[in-house]
């Protein structure tokens, strides 16, 4: 049976297109000593990939050219050659773009529970919830009865940051695109209030969201959509800063209001993170937010393209607004 | 004995002038109970009152147009109705700008040791050195070895900031407007590196002078002198927000590359705070500080006015980068 793999052809500038990513005939390999074969279910496509398709200086190394993109995988072990896994075991991790990968087990590991859609392992179960929990709970700290607002509040990310913050008894606004997206957050998550970016009224519907001020902002997104909520701002709130995807995608850098002054009038705090920062608390971040799952507290929504071929295009469907909740490709 | 007073005349647009402030004559009044009468000896001039002169919400209510404009004074008392206050007593506190000032004494107090200048009250053993302190050592929090960069750095707050980050066993590289407060920072105040933000080549200057990067930068300044200091961050370094001088004055919104990804990259914390966040521990700083200054670890600069008269002179220096440490004006 064939393989293929997805290499990064060109580093795109602005928007990945065609010319960005290219399908190749690869041949299978057999597992050595301690290598696996696994067969892909689901490959997770996330914001900060976007990132890594550049190569300015950044906190994790750029793709190379010519060689195959990586991301978080949920798959089943085919073959295996290394101590503690067979053939069968689910396992997750960051692993290439293939249809069938053969790699060794220093950076996956089995499931914890394959009792439950294994896609979960790639959003609240997986990095996007880590990312959710630990920039809500260490920066931003919502204590009960405050207000947090979230950006991208109906991505992978911000639909897990927005839930958590009313198990921990916030009044929760989300910010998102579109009628669709703000009704699944009153309706199926349960927010307090959402707003439209994308209306005409946005800056007046997001000030009736916030009658009390905003506590506690989970930046997502950057930009202007940013910039309306830190009017809002209350004396010493707290900004988890996870990322700005309404411009990872721009050519020229991106400008407005200097923040400084902001910062001073409220005593705010900003603080920018990646969920690498706290991989020793993810187990037990990980039992806390299976057990949510479990007790029907954390809904996640996943979007889902069907077939390899389509790993761009799910891609592309993160920065074009497409997706609600995590983003993944079913093989 | 004739008593005057500076009144706020009209709230300015863009830097304050002859419009601004008004000098009144107004009649001295004995103390009625509770109340003691100062002879102000030093009136201290600071950034920060450049907002109160505006009608914006901040963190500190505004001046009254028509009504006395108030900054921190050191004074002698010349009469007392107050218990615990005596006829010659030197007392710190925030008082109106007059000549004689008559006021009940819940907002101020004796100086801690009188055998040391006055105006050390307003500047490292008053408000400014515990803005520096507050702000350096507990959102700064600079380890031995680490490059703390400082900007203003030869003024009241960012002199004192450099100085105690010596005393931690960092390296201080301070930003500040002409040669003549670079060599005071590198000859006077022991800096490791000193940058010049006027000179043509500031921004391969500052690059020169932090081979190994930022880990605190104690913003006092804001627009483009941060911008290219914020291309030198490292991973989690801290930057305390306390100031941005360069835009008190402007009427158009300050404008720059928005910070997020900045943050995001390396993972950097900014806060802004004010003094009176830290008021639990302004005695404990204010014994170590006297210490650092007995010691000869902190070298205090002082610009001096003379003349009650030159209070709104002495304000604007401070905008025309004309004061070196600590402005005030003598009486």
């Amino acid at each position: 049976m064939k393989n293929e793999q997805f290499v990064l052809a060109n580093r795109p500038k602005g928007t990945p297109d065609d010319n960005t990513f290219r399908l190749e005939e690869i041949s299978k390999k057999d597992p050595s000593d301690n290598e696996v074969m696994i067969k892909p279910l689901y490959i997770s496509v996330d914001p900060y990939m976007r990132g890594r398709m550049s190569d300015a200086e950044s906190y994790v190394a750029p793709f190379e050219v010519d060689q195959p993109l990586h991301g978080h995988v949920v798959g089943e072990v085919l073959a295996s050659k290394a101590e503690g896994f067979a053939e069968g075991d689910y396992v997750v991790g960051i692993m290439p773009w293939q249809r069938y990968i053969t790699i060794t087990t220093d950076n996956i590991q089995k499931v914890q529970d394959a009792n439950v859609p294994l896609h979960l392992y790639l959003s609240t179960l997986g990095m996007t919830g880590q990312t959710a929990y630990h920039g809500l709970l260490k920066i931003g700290q919502p204590q009960s009865g405050e207000t947090v607002v979230v950006s991208a509040a109906s991505g992978a990310v911000g639909s897990v940051v927005g839930q958590i913050a009313k198990i921990k008894g916030a009044k929760v606004v989300g910010i998102a695109g579109g009628k669709e997206k703000v009704a699944y957050l009153k309706d199926t998550l349960g927010f307090d209030a959402a707003v439209d970016y994308k209306s005409d009224d946005f800056e007046k519907s997001l000030e009736e969201a916030v009658p009390n001020g905003v506590d506690v902002y989970f930046e997502n997104v950057g930009g202007k959509i940013s910039d309306a909520v830190f009017k809002h701002l209350n004396t010493f709130s707290r900004i988890p800063v996870c990322g700005t995807i309404s411009n990872y995608n721009d050519v020229e850098q991106d400008v407005g209001p200097r923040i400084q002054p902001i910062l001073i009038k409220n005593q705010a705090l900003m603080q920018g993170f990646v969920v690498g920062n706290y991989s020793n608390d993810f187990q037990e971040a990980g039992q806390t937010l299976a057990e949510w799952v479990k007790d029907g507290k954390i809904h996640t929504e996943v979007s889902v393209e069907e077939g390899f071929e389509n790993l761009p295009k799910a891609f592309n469907n993160l920065f074009e607004g497409k997706n609600l909740g995590k983003q993944v490709v079913k093989i």
